[in-house]
């Protein structure tokens, strides 16, 4: 448990202590209206992935605007959306081992729960601990469109997958899982258009054995921030788990977005960092490091301060690198945009939410560290 | 708070959730050892750096086997430590910001509490701070021995700081902090002795001014575990503040440490990770991904699996190699080690600490997320 927030409610951005993880609400809410702008007219679902912010508060304002359910990838993720309100989840993941399957079926007798599987064994798992708890689990076959990472083959393995699962008797075939992950941070537009039409293909090679079987596949579920038009005009999803737009870290800002259609988000998401060391005219060190603002998908950027770029991170340090004539004093406070939103939410305990350079809520990231 | 615990007392290893973090109790017990034996017959006093282990159950442990007290990188750490009974910190770092100088003042009642400073400002800052509390702070000067992150440069500026500490009615100099990190992981044993050599000299270049103006300079702290008998054999340093040798992590097990003197630490921490997928027969995917395990410093290595290598990782995913006949079944369970022990450290909320195969203990990371 911290034993210090950084904020408290009413307090000016100019006080708040750091590091801190702060979201501009403005910001925020033009990202969830822009996203569901983009999508007038069409009836696709949008069931945005809370492994992206792992806060219920977020979870439930993305419901109210008309998503059906979230997505999670693990079942404790899942546990706290529902403790928080949330009544519809897909864990858009595998779930292995006895101690997972039993809290996973639990969970179903409290909420709409559907899980993923792409392996038989799996399936025989899933179906013997949905029969102990005597609970009927909905499962989706995973399938690998592309991004080679989890996923059954499509075609005739993920039909015969699909057919397992279609009869066992505490089972609900639910559709397929199709989701590019290795197509959204693919720069180019053009690339990303690309990499989901094969995406689609596989679907299709996959729903046409299932309609000649008469298996019903009510739903394919998939698409990221990175290409969820292209994944809403394909006719094949009925369901886009878009994540990072709320947030719109550094690295996805490096896309091309010309002519894709989807709108330029904001960054809402920012660490909130104070100049700790002026060792040099051309550097100063700011508080915020690696365990700040996650590195793996590179630095951060720094926000609103021209002359100054963030350059390395250790534990505790980040370094700026200041152009000639650019002077940060010992204390100065500013933003950085994370270089990755998912991982940096899961090391704070709170977004410290602040409209208009005032704190109006700090919203519990109560999935923080939910590993199991 | 987490929903579930992976393990509880007398579980045997094979039975643990994943992903955990595990800690191996024999190897980090000859880990402790291992230093104090390679340190026997030196005077020289052992601090090390609670920044890797955020755990007070593991800071008394290496007190009890000598260590004066720790270092901590920010306030709260502090804060959490001296909850856990820590009596003696040196915060190894700046602190800037009122909130933050408060809340050290305040702990410096409750234990012997040090702290860093590199710029006159800040020292300022610090002795109102003091002056408030009606407490005297012991503060030392950072010096820039060549890591070029914080510290004033040595010799003149970082004695005029020191006088400046030295004057202030609420500090008192406590010594300088000379920690060589950009040292600690060049990968050759002789890159990393000639830049302990050239951080002496500054270091010297400093304490002679000191001597010279009759300013005590009661001791000079720094080293890691890349360099630290180097340090020992100095004649300069007085302290060190080893933190990683406890776990030893993928990154630091890449440098050479032959003629080093230094011993072969063991790797003692892992994260536990389940296949959850089985794709294709060259790829096995584990439930560890970067939220497990950091990736700042490169990939986990696999242990004790050959034929496996993590070649990526993703949010909740790593991508196993395997070589041509190795097969992991669906739910089989292996350790791999960190490339960064300290980050991956600040994911959990406990060490599942495991001995001859048993769980023995849960000890909590009572200074998971502590950034302020």
């Amino acid at each position: 448990m911290p034993y210090y927030t950084p904020a408290h409610i009413g307090m000016p951005l100019a006080e708040v202590d750091t590091p801190a993880l702060i979201l501009d609400l403005d910001a925020f809410e033009r990202n969830l209206q822009r996203l569901n702008d983009s999508l007038a007219g069409r009836s696709i679902k949008v069931r945005p992935h809370a492994k992206s912010h792992k806060c219920p508060d977020i979870a439930l304002r993305q419901m109210a605007l008309g998503a059906v359910g979230v997505c999670c990838q693990k079942v404790s993720e899942a546990e706290a959306m529902v403790d928080g309100g949330v009544t519809d989840v897909l864990i858009a993941n595998e779930v292995v081992g006895a101690a997972k399957l039993k809290r996973l079926a639990a969970l179903s007798k409290r909420a709409k729960i559907a899980v993923c599987a792409d392996h038989p064994d799996n399936v025989v798992a899933l179906d013997a601990a949905a029969r102990e708890a005597g609970v009927t689990l909905h499962v989706l076959v995973e399938v690998n469109v592309g991004a080679n990472r989890c996923g059954i083959e499509p075609g005739e393995p993920a039909f015969n997958l699909a057919k397992q699962i279609h009869a066992c008797k505490n089972l609900h075939f639910a559709g397929l899982q199709a989701y590019q992950g290795g197509a959204q941070h693919m720069r180019k537009t053009e690339e990303r258009r690309a990499a989901i039409d094969v995406a689609c293909e596989k679907v299709k090679g996959t729903t046409a054995l299932l309609a000649q079987a008469g298996i019903p596949c009510e739903r394919v579920t998939g698409a990221g921030t990175g290409t969820y038009l292209f994944e809403a005009a394909s006719s094949v999803y009925h369901e886009l788990q878009t994540g990072s737009y709320i947030f719109m870290d550094a690295d996805y800002a490096k896309n091309d977005w010309t002519e894709s259609g989807i709108p330029r988000f904001e960054h809402s998401l920012f660490v909130w960092t104070s100049v700790m060391s002026c060792p040099a005219p051309d550097r100063a060190i700011v508080d915020a490091g690696l365990k700040a603002s996650s590195v793996d998908s590179g630095m951060p950027s720094v926000f609103d301060t021209p002359g100054a770029e963030y350059i390395k991170a250790s534990d505790e340090h980040g370094v700026l690198k200041l152009s000639a004539g650019t002077a940060l004093p010992l204390g100065h406070k500013l933003k950085i945009v994370p270089g990755h939103c998912d991982p940096t939410v899961n090391l704070y305990d709170h977004f410290v939410c602040v409209r208009k350079g005032v704190v109006e809520a700090l919203w519990p990231i109560t999935a923080r560290g939910a590993l199991l």
